[in-house]
């Protein structure tokens, strides 16, 4: 199971130089040997990661072009399997014609993320390492790509199988207090134990802290604009997207309603949200003076207030300011020419530029101090899958806390201990049911 | 000039496994060796064609990836200079990092075309061969690719070197005539060069009538639906497009007004276009019966002229059948369950599928014939570049061969020789002026 050849395009559809075309399996060489012109060589006699220039041939011998392929023998591949790139000229035709001819030669098409499930499954990357490639891949801003790579050089599986071991050991301990038990004094005193315990407990606690900080640079910090009609929110939009319009992406699933864009702000990754459409589409709103949809509001990770320069704040702003996470911002800082502007709140100008890097540094310090920057970067939980695995570990140390008293069962005290290895395993994937596997892969684009 | 270091994506931009960026010139391995990290390998010092991981680094020494590199020496490369590609994750930011590292480094943005255009200044492309990559990518069925593929081995080039040898040859001989006028006798009879010199002319006609079917098979045969309103047109167009729908592009520059759509006709390239929206678009176009529109009418190399089955042709449709390369549809073949239906025309139905590849076959036979399938391919003028050129050298020699006669000038001969010498050269690329690589690189795309 899984070793059957399977093959698809690793880089976009398009028109373009070049196409990666990626074959991998028990018999990759042959099926995709099967594509080289008579007087080519032979792929299993080829040194691994060599280029080799060759004459692709489709099924009735015609040319379809010609390419360069490299093998990979396994294990020394992606996948782990014996492993074919072949790199063709690009475009619509001649990948589709590779592709056709490779599945006519016996190979399969791939499933999303089926290169990568293999991967996994020959012990080339862990669960949480196949994550963070499509983590890297999705990536729009550096501190997520960092936070991905981390991950990929297994910075959170180290932690996690450290703590696991730390457990191990501490069920070694605890079987010579279940297999001996008629002897008063057990070789290591439950007292030793329970401190050993606690410190792991304290460490899982602290990598659960992380989750909210992981999934914040996971997804983005959703920054959302709010103000009255007319206080200069769209404009501001639009000047904070600004020079890094080359990396917004739409977010799937948005309406036109509500214009929210990902991108990056100092290196951080922020969903940006205009909500100005939203009063306009729907008149079932409350007018709350505020022009903001409340599902935004509780949604943001950070308000930007935006209210005009010079005029006094309304008790509902003043309200906000005080209820939510929320940055002040005093737009239109260009027309107030008079006096020095010692009003609260960041002055910023879409015109002629002032206060704009302020902002961004506000924005940024304000959603991302608690991560730490830099490439020192600590192990972060960044999905929910995580922190639903780390915390069913962290509820079953307590319980076995608990059954480590005195005049207590050691015996419930080491299930405890066993359940919360397996929810550090699962999330490892030291064991990966099906079903896991499934799931994270599904999402995943085909070629990967 | 055109040795500094230039780099960029060779794929197209995209959410995907990989992303290949290439780095090509004059120091190509210093650049991209300063985002190697520091304790990966020297670039200059790895076997060439050999692919190697290594962690790239942005100026600031954060990581950007782990990628695979694969260095080409000079002049074993595409381009014929120093090269390096670089295989890194796919997605938004990871290529844009590696490329914006590579800037930071000293490389410059390439230009479109630019790889393929030094390839040329380098020798390793003559032109024809560097316009075939051009088509190659932007083929959409296979018989585009085939002409492709034919004129990158240097089919056409080849053909082209062989005339020019002869036209030199010629001159050589002449040169003796010239040189030696005194002399009664010309060591060579004019009379045998005049007889090479028809040979040459032949075979520069004979090529120069391979322009329409090549310029048919790079741009797609323009294949038009005509006929009255409700004649079963836009089912007819769903259903030829039908299964090929993957390969489907979208011509630019096209309106919805008029439906077209590049496609593969059982490997031939054929546009097809579907006029039935230019009535409701345009009212004040004349009524004229058949709903169609007489520009495509005009620029058709083929009319599709669809007609229900069992119903009498009007006059004006027997005109159309009789005036332009027309075949006769008779569609909706399904409704008419009666008597065999010996009517004149293609039956079909889009429903049953009946018919629908009689008329493939048809259309292919009607557009292709002069063509000759299979890979034996003879070369063929497939730009309007070629044809130019090639017309003015066949334009040439009958001007040689009447000074040729008795008692005319040799050096006028000669000089016309050497004109048709010079259209072949520029259409080789044997003399690139600066202006006819200019005009050929523009429409490529960056990175190739």
């Amino acid at each position: 199971m899984f070793t059957d050849v399977i093959a698809a395009l690793a880089t976009p559809a398009g028109r373009s130089a070049l196409a990666v075309i990626r074959v991998s399996g028990e018999g990759a060489f042959e099926v995709a040997g099967k594509l080289v012109a008579h007087d080519g060589p032979v792929l299993a006699g080829l040194e691994p990661r060599q280029t080799t220039l060759v004459t692709l041939v489709a099924p009735d011998q015609s040319e379809i072009d010609r390419a360069m392929v490299t093998v990979f023998r396994a294990p020394a591949s992606y996948t782990g399997q014996d492993l074919v790139e072949i790199s063709c000229h690009g475009g619509l035709l001649v990948p589709a014609q590779v592709l056709g001819s490779l599945y006519a030669a016996g190979a399969r098409r791939a499933l999303p993320g089926e290169f990568t499930r293999r991967a996994v499954l020959g012990g080339k990357l862990d669960l949480l390492q196949a994550e963070a490639i499509g983590d890297l891949i999705d990536a729009t801003a550096p501190a997520q790509a960092r936070a991905a790579l981390h991950q990929l050089d297994g910075g959170l599986s180290r932690r996690l199988e450290g703590l696991r071991e730390e457990l191990l050991e501490l069920l070694a301990l605890l079987s010579y207090d279940i297999d001996f038990p008629e002897e008063d004094e057990a070789p290591i005193p439950r007292e030793r134990v329970r401190e050993r315990l606690d410190l792991v407990r304290e460490r899982v606690e602290r990598l659960l802290a992380t989750a909210p900080a992981g999934e914040r640079i996971r997804e983005g910090a959703l920054v959302v604009l709010a103000g009255r009609p007319n206080a200069g929110k769209s404009s501001l939009f639009n000047a904070l997207l600004g020079t890094s319009r080359a990396l917004v992406t739409e977010i799937p699933g948005t309406t036109r309603d509500t214009i929210e864009s990902a991108t990056d702000l100092l290196g951080w990754p922020v969903r940006l949200a205009d909500t100005a459409g939203i009063r306009d589409a729907d008149e079932r709103l409350e007018q709350m003076g505020i022009e903001v949809s409340r599902r935004y509001v509780a949604a943001a990770d950070l308000l930007l207030l935006c209210a005009e320069s010079g005029r006094a704040l309304a008790p509902e702003e003043r309200q906000i300011l005080a209820d939510r996470p929320a940055v002040l911002v005093r737009t239109k800082a260009d027309l107030v020419t008079a006096s020095p502007r010692a009003e609260e709140g960041i002055s910023v100008s879409v015109i002629t530029g002032e206060g704009l890097d302020r902002l961004r540094e506000a924005i940024a310090d304000r959603l991302f101090t608690d991560v730490g920057g830099g490439s020192d970067l600590e192990p972060m939980l960044t999905r929910e899958r995580h922190q639903v695995a780390l915390a069913r570990a962290a509820a079953a140390l307590p319980a076995a806390r608990l059954e480590l008293g005195q005049g207590r069962d050691p015996v419930l005290a080491a299930h405890h201990i066993q359940g919360a290895v397996e929810a550090l395993e699962e999330l490892i994937g030291v064991v990966h049911p099906e079903e896991v596997l499934g799931r994270i892969f599904e999402r995943f684009c085909v070629g990967k």
